[in-house]
């Protein structure tokens, strides 16, 4: 088969942040697919199609880009921030073990980008500085039994957590859920990072304590993330919000 | 004070993970501060100076950045993959705290980049599709028992684990301890990804069974990434390395 699939990272929001490896990605195919948002921040090429859809749908959107593909396509899939990380990449593969074993022999390749969770961070300092973990609230593809066991775990190893889609108006409790869970571990003052729409124009970053963090605060735009015990402010010059981060070190050495 | 600080993600190795953001950032530095090898992959620019250590000496190097910065220089202080993710940002947020109060006026902004867990995944597929954690493997700067308490709360609860710094001459025995952590609770046929030095000429990928790693087989350019219970194998068509993910699905959906 000559056709090829890149799913390509365009990084979160702004131009900038889209890798010269995804921009040549993009260039260079015939068929863009992908959320009608993200295919919208591609610009425009003459002779390129562009397959849009809404965001519910990812499996059919995967199965849709490797029956191009097969056609002989050269498909960008494109993601939002990088498409490995609760994004594209992961749909694709599962729609590659489930479907047509001719597509196996497709060329497939996976263009990393900024994960939203690394941009949310470097606006505040470096609050990711230790270990971490990247969770998904959603409910929708795993039982919430499963989200509450893998929370607990990290907050109790002291992991910093960032949570990926927090809040939407289908899962309208999960995220209060899973601040009262952080609270029985950690103290009311640790430090939690609300970041919507990093590098759009309505961007927002909000530093609370956890005490006073209510999920009405996040939407499904927002990326939380909350510090670890030993994650710290640093009160800037200005008197302006601080500066939120993670000390390399831990505890005393043994 | 009119100096200024970015702490600059230069990225995984290949200059087309250099966003144009941190492009930007690194030519509009009047001084470049950082580990020889990092500060050699920025093209050198009339006038701009640039500032060599060694890797060890991470405190020291964010100290002199900010006092450069102090005097009024505009210092890119230059860090492989992201400066957020076990790298040179939380060093010098941590100088900060520490130092010279008067650097709590300075300008210090952190550009992301592509870290190395992201670029090793997509190389192989999709491991990073369902939750994750990172940790660095490193016990120079916290203690062996909280890197095994982390570790093994993250392969209790299913998470897929990232493992960077996993070994160094200095600390030859700390993979196979974890390793061997992980044994107790995965099974030995869990796909486990060597990417050592991704991104630069000298490459190398491997897959293998958790029953299979060998710690020799890594170095300190190697990023590990160990599957979660879920992840899985994609045979290709033309029977050669595999792609590995991890579905977005967790189990039965309560």
């Amino acid at each position: 088969m000559t056709g090829r699939i890149t799913i390509v990272g365009l990084g979160p929001g702004d131009p900038r942040w889209l890798t010269p490896a995804a921009s040549e990605a993009l260039a260079s195919a015939t068929d863009l697919v992908g959320y009608g948002p993200y295919v919208g921040r591609v610009p425009e090429q003459p002779g390129q199609r562009r397959h849009v859809s809404d965001n519910r749908v990812e499996l059919d959107r995967a199965r849709f880009a490797l029956d191009l593909a097969a056609n002989g396509a050269r498909v960008a899939v494109v993601s939002g921030g990088d498409p490995g990380v609760f994004a594209m990449a992961a749909a694709v593969f599962e729609a590659l073990e489930t479907g047509d074993p001719a597509w196996r022999g497709l060329d497939i390749h996976v263009e990393p980008g900024i994960t939203a969770m690394l941009a949310a961070a470097a606006r505040v300092g470096a609050p990711l500085g230790g270990d971490f973990c990247a969770m998904s609230l959603s409910d929708n593809l795993k039982p919430w039994e499963v989200v509450e066991k893998r929370l607990r775990a990290a907050v109790e190893a002291d992991f910093v957590v960032a949570l990926y889609n927090p809040i939407s108006s289908a899962r309208p409790w999960q995220l209060g859920a899973a601040l009262t869970i952080v609270a029985e571990t950690r103290g009311p003052d640790t430090p939690v990072i609300l970041a919507r729409a990093v590098g759009r124009p309505d961007e927002r970053i909000r530093i609370l304590a956890l005490g006073e963090v209510e999920a009405s605060l996040a939407d499904m735009s927002t990326m939380v993330i909350i510090g670890a015990s030993t994650t710290r402010r640093i009160v800037k010059g200005d008197g302006d919000t601080p500066y939120v981060y993670t000390p390399r070190s831990y505890g005393v050495r043994a």
